[in-house]
């Protein structure tokens, strides 16, 4: 008799995002004349650049004739790519990448998620509270998290390190020792970011317990305050203990087009083991790249129109994030994010549960927010709203709350 | 400090491909003057449908535009494919097969590797031999197969198949009980198929067991025997103990593309649990869908002229495996597969090792072929060739082999 992975059961109820869908197609079915904005799930609303649209045609073309047809295409990304890559996001800002430490996918939550491929089920883990729901899911599915315990809304074996308001949002190191370690910055969902001295306490800590950073740098990109890393590479030590997400999902509107990055240093080992090599043994048997004509698009992202369009639609949605900010702070709500970051994170009216506030959003302002409580239970308290709609719609939306609160 | 997963170190030297990339990389290098003609890894070379071509600019030029713009699809795929995979590949061939059963993703590779994470480890697993190296890596990976004995060149805890001259390379089942079990028709590398008969025969025994069948129809569109099952899902029984993995790779030329599917039946269960929401689950947390321009794509082969240009595609390589496997008979070789499959099976001659064949084809033949050793211990003494290739290619590398032998 085949059996099932029991960790898949142990699961709580179903994925935040699904059950947001669940909450607002309720509400629609009821009352189909009212016109909803969606300021909850973080996805873009701008059309891709001009320039990548080009590129992404041209690489159609190819793929039509005998000559430029390409058919499997390196694991790890194509060569024009990763040096593209290597080149503006790392070498081009002093920061020490080369393109073999590079592995193109279609997706940072496809490598977040697959990344605990490659580490031993033993390993302790430590997550931000609240968080990304997929670094906690990941871990739990493949054994390291123990039992969920419904009432504390956490599970057992996982660390969790609380970011609130009286932490300014920053998660401290734990006092108990951790192995794997996820920071992402700026932070999904609170808005937060990191300086430079509170990246290298963690790298230190890592380097000294012999940890391994996993570090979810997606919304990078939004940084305009001087002085705040990008890039967990900037930070002295990181080389030995960091690996690095990055995505152009946010970075330029592909979240439909589905490209991202893992960084990978050659130096990093555990158990004298080369994680660039684990990871590469894992891409290998287990994927087969991403399609060529998105990453002509990617690539197109780093000429210099493309740089100027996607810096365009970037400040596009930061004077949403700002529209939203002043608005809800306006309204009366404590606001931290919008600044260095696509996510507005405010504290519910009169403490309020997260789940009792997005629904009155819902039916009374009729815009869609995520529930804080979803990413963790110090979430509890909180909603997030994102800077990815239209402009009048974000305008309209944060009048709307006003109104009603 | 964090620790590996050292079942990663248990693998047994590179990935198949690699290695044959490896050899004919150093064989480059010492003879740059040389023409390969490469007939070893099953990667197509006829250019997109100009259907597929069509849809995928207009997908392209959407993405271009507010109104067009897709950002995250559903994980599962988007409906308009769903329903065409099922409508087209299952209702219209009388397998009762609903959309809601049907996921979309960038690859059967994938798929195959990623299945593994809804099982549970103590699954006995079960696998032809030869067999495509991914069933095998993938569950040695997540800790399924034990150790690696370099002498037999097995798994210790895999159960091995033989397919052979012997049994005209179609497995038997097991005397030992197993759970898991992996069936490739069109058989990847042999080229062997299943009848109905055959494939009643372990749908039978799976669902006597409990086991659960791993199908791998990727290569079906190659099937033109009448009555050879194109699916598992045609046999009566299947839907409650098989998995069926597809790809438009083969059918349609998407190995650049990226674009499959997996079918898991509603009713299907273990432990109580339905492991369509299974996968569902590990969908959603791991994997973000495929990109909307590729999914267009692939809609389009099942268009009116899609499906005819997909089929003179089809057509064009069926002819080369003629040629080869006509082709290497004259030459005196004993040969299988090639009807029915894109793969051709060839015994060496005098009983020479898989890999030593390989090399004298390399070398004097400058053909680039695939060692049968590499797909596991009952594939020494055969390699394997791929109809992929061009036509005039294709006849002058069956000349060249004529010549030498």
């Amino acid at each position: 008799m085949a059996h099932i992975n029991t960790n898949f059961v142990k699961l709580p109820g179903s994925y935040l995002f699904s059950e947001i869908a669940r909450r607002v197609e309720a509400y629609t079915q009821e009352n189909p004349d009212k016109k909803l904005i969606k300021l909850g799930i973080g996805d873009v609303t701008r059309p891709l650049a001009p320039a990548v649209i080009q590129a992404m045609h041209k690489a159609v073309e190819e793929m039509g004739t005998v000559q430029g047809f390409h058919g499997y295409g390196p694991e790890q990304g194509y060569e024009f790519l990763r040096e593209a890559i290597a080149r503006h996001d790392y070498q081009d800002r002093g920061v020490d990448i080369a393109a073999g430490e590079i592995f193109v996918s279609d997706g940072a939550k496809s490598d977040c998620g697959n990344i605990v491929d490659i580490f031993s089920v033993d390993n302790v883990v430590a997550v931000c509270d609240p968080v990304y729901p997929v670094y906690v899911d990941t871990n739990a599915m493949s054994g390291r998290a123990g039992e969920y315990d419904v009432r504390a809304g956490k599970w057992t074996e996982l660390v969790y390190m609380p970011c609130t308001s009286e932490n300014q949002f920053t998660p401290e190191i734990p006092s108990k020792k951790v192995d794997l370690i996820y920071l992402c910055f700026p932070n999904n969902p609170t808005g937060a970011v990191a300086t430079r001295e509170q990246l290298k306490a963690w790298v230190d800590y890592a380097n000294r317990v012999g940890a391994v950073i996993l570090f979810d740098s997606a919304y990078e990109a939004f940084i305009t305050t001087p002085g705040i890393p990008h890039s967990i590479f900037e930070i002295e030590g990181a080389r030995s203990c960091a690996v690095e997400f990055r995505s152009f999902s946010k970075t330029a509107g592909f979240t439909g087009a589905r490209c991202a990055y893992t960084v990978i240093p050659k130096e990093l080992e555990r158990d004298g083991v080369s994680l660039n090599s684990l990871w590469n043994r894992r891409q290998c048997t287990k994927f087969n790249g991403v399609p060529y004509v998105t990453q002509r698009g990617a690539e197109a992202v780093y000429s210099p129109e493309g740089k100027r369009q996607v810096e365009e639609t970037l400040a596009f949605y930061r004077e949403n994030a700002r529209v939203i900010r002043e608005g809800l702070v306006a309204a009366g709500l404590t606001v931290s994010g919008g600044v260095d970051s696509p996510y507005i994170w405010a504290k519910t009216p009169d403490q309020m549960p997260s789940w009792d506030f997005f629904d009155r959003l819902l039916r009374q302002a009729n815009v869609v927010t995520t529930p804080g409580a979803g990413f963790g239970p110090s979430g509890e308290g909180y909603i997030r709203l994102t800077a990815f709609g239209g402009a009048e719609a974000t305008r309209e939306a944060v009048a709307r709350i006003r109104t009603i609160l």
